[in-house]
């Protein structure tokens, strides 16, 4: 098993020295704090009375977060967000949970400790710890960023294998202690495999609460369809690099195009978040004026546009050395967000969900990304009214492919797939 | 010199071909560069009409705000909170300036495509460059983060007078092409120093213009009174770990301190952002109490308070293996915040500020941190009525001290201070 499971708990006599026991922390003497339970943070969790602040009154009953990977890049912008209120808005009182591994125990602590020093009022309470079956408990929403990447000389399948594993455990540590309701949002790459198998381990949550993050790809489809740059009398994508001074009629163009922020709308993400993904530009709007026929260059669209989504996150490694956290985590916030407030009336978002009983005639049993829409409760409907023709059929089937290959690898010895972000 | 200084500019002809020669971007080449100006991001600059959007109507006008160390870990966190609203507001609009060096320019590109991908409205404006000269240009905010670390092998004496010369450069642009009321926070150590050379090459700018980031060291010690755990009868503060079921005792003394997040007031760092900090329990107030009545301890108060704010800093460092960058830019939205809000009536906040005409008989000529309040419109006042006793005074020095060390030691080739961060 590649998690550790073993729970902490502790007596008040060890209490005193805690800080410098797991300051000490090593895998070496971690079986000396078997009997610890996992660390509770928190400026704000039993220093005062809640009950009695008249500027509290407003706020919401506490929600409770799990997140995993907490230690690593992603997370450490997405906590932030989560704490200071920017997801879950400015009256909601919130729990965090922070899942780490034994070797990251200690980083997670400095984590802890940074939010902290952060004096978020909407942050109760903040704990840590490395059993999922623990810090899962009650949780109503789980965000699972954490998931091992593949190392050098590692097999394909033997990281899908430890990657199931993974997600087989936390979907089973949800089934049992979650609460009934939880939503859960996986981040950790391949995310669609792993967002299926935690679910076929926790048939007690409605297969519906799973998401696999496909919002960045949505995100960077609309940056692309939003930068239309002047090019030989035709509108051309640039990577979304906007040259200055490029001349007024570039401008003139682009303003034709409409295009403020919200003026991009119905962009799908349809299937795999990887290099099968198909960003749809069949049933995109701007303006509410089909895509098509604002930018009506069909090469464009089906060639450079869709190899650009594609590729923008493995451009963005080369640039920078590793993979885009601050992005992701405005993403996954932007993911929340289209769960708990109302979808705008003809619009919808994208999420990678169960396809068994959708209406696309799609593969059923994997994890799609699909149009959705919410009435903010945090439940989703899909869209019906998408066209699908004959080039957007082909690309979707590639990706199903692809999807049943990673869920045929799971487990299995040979495996000659390609993964996510290793274009 | 240090920080490079060449202007790019470009014909039509080039920019065609911009993206591939960026990417290919090396020390080598960047001589050929040198007729390219910086470059421009951003989807939502020109790409629609601003004034013919109902949703812009109420919006404020664009300010323009220099970030420095841009492609750094703090920068990562800070940008996107700018870029958000989160710390200028919902209705202003922002123009970012993004200050890299050669080595970090393609980290620098990475960062801008990040925040594009990121399809925040408020964020009109987004340029990135290595040249102060240009890209401080009408800037009313500069927030100057990038600061050169030691190296190992590195002289005190070098450290010092390296920064000195990337500060001294930075001035002179500010000097040369800031709005001449341009508020300047550095945060790059060590601050203090650098502030004041910042501000020597300046003379164009206000002195009061000028602030070093002592922000999180308020936050840290707020974060220590906040939590104030039972142990032996007696109230002890434990590097803000709360264990849980600390007893019922705990819990009662905890509350009767008080302390729902604001109820912790009138903190100030006193100095150097250094070890030499003073933090000052003798002002601070919990519920309107002064904090040393309320916590009776003056042990406590004296020395495991003091040493824990000035060590919170450290400690992370070996947590994480490297420093805060999370929490340091959350310090510098309430520091940016803390200038353009009206401070809460009674209360106060800490900057790093000019000595020169100071109430409290502190040495002149230096940047102190510093009891500051401010009506909200980017300025601050000195507070008068703190009491200052002895052991106040003594600690105090002892920072006044360190600061002129540090200002000797600038172009000195022989230096033994310890600097901040080496703790």
């Amino acid at each position: 098993m590649v998690v550790s499971r073993f729970t902490y708990t502790y007596s008040e006599a060890e209490t005193h020295s805690f800080s410098s026991q797991f300051s000490s922390l090593t895998k070496t003497n971690i079986d000396s704090l078997k009997k610890i339970k996992h660390q509770r943070f928190g400026v704000f969790r039993v220093t005062y009375d809640l009950v009695a602040e008249e500027e509290t009154k407003s706020w919401k009953k506490l929600i409770n977060v799990a997140v995993s990977g907490a230690a690593g890049m992603i997370s450490n912008h997405l906590l932030f967000k989560l704490a200071s209120g920017e997801v879950f808005g400015a009256n909601q009182p919130i729990a965090l949970k922070l899942l780490g591994s034994e070797t990251s125990f200690e980083a997670l602590e400095g984590v802890a400790m940074e939010l902290e020093d952060s004096l978020y009022p909407l942050l109760r309470e903040l704990s840590i710890g490395i059993d999922p079956f623990d810090v899962f408990k009650g949780v109503e929403w789980a965000l699972l960023i954490g998931a091992k990447p593949r190392e050098p000389g590692m097999e394909r399948a033997d990281l899908l294998d430890i990657n199931g594993q993974i997600f087989a455990e936390q979907g089973k540590a949800l089934n049992a202690v979650a609460s009934r309701n939880v939503k859960v949002l996986v981040v950790g790459n391949p995310c669609n495999t792993n967002a299926l198998i935690c679910m076929k381990n926790a048939p007690g949550i409605p297969p519906k609460n799973f998401h696999a993050l496909t919002r960045l790809d949505e995100n960077r489809a609309k940056c692309q369809v939003h930068i239309l740059p002047m090019h030989n009398d035709f509108i051309l994508s640039r990577l979304c690099i906007v040259i200055t001074h490029l001349n007024i009629f570039f401008q003139q163009l682009a303003l034709k195009a409409g295009v403020f922020y919200d003026k991009v709308s119905n962009v799908t993400i349809w299937g795999n978040h990887s290099t099968t993904q198909v960003p749809d530009f069949l049933n995109a709007k701007i303006n509410g004026v089909p895509a098509k026929d604002v930018i009506k260059d069909n090469h464009w669209l089906e060639n450079e546009f869709t190899q650009k989504v594609q590729m923008r996150g493995g451009v963005l490694i080369k640039k920078w050395g590793r993979s885009s956290a601050a992005s992701t985590a405005v993403s996954i916030v932007d993911a929340i967000r289209s769960l708990i407030t109302p979808t705008p009336k003809g619009d919808w978002f994208s999420s990678g969900v169960y396809t068994s009983g959708n209406p696309y005639g799609l593969a059923e049993d994997i994890v799609f990304s699909m149009p959705c829409r919410s009435e903010g409760n945090g439940d989703y409907e899909l869209v019906k009214d998408v066209i699908i023709d004959d080039y957007l059929r082909a690309r979707i089937k590639k990706s199903e492919d692809e999807l049943f290959a990673e869920k045929r690898c799971v487990g299995d010895a040979y495996c000659d797939i390609m993964l996510p972000g290793e274009m």
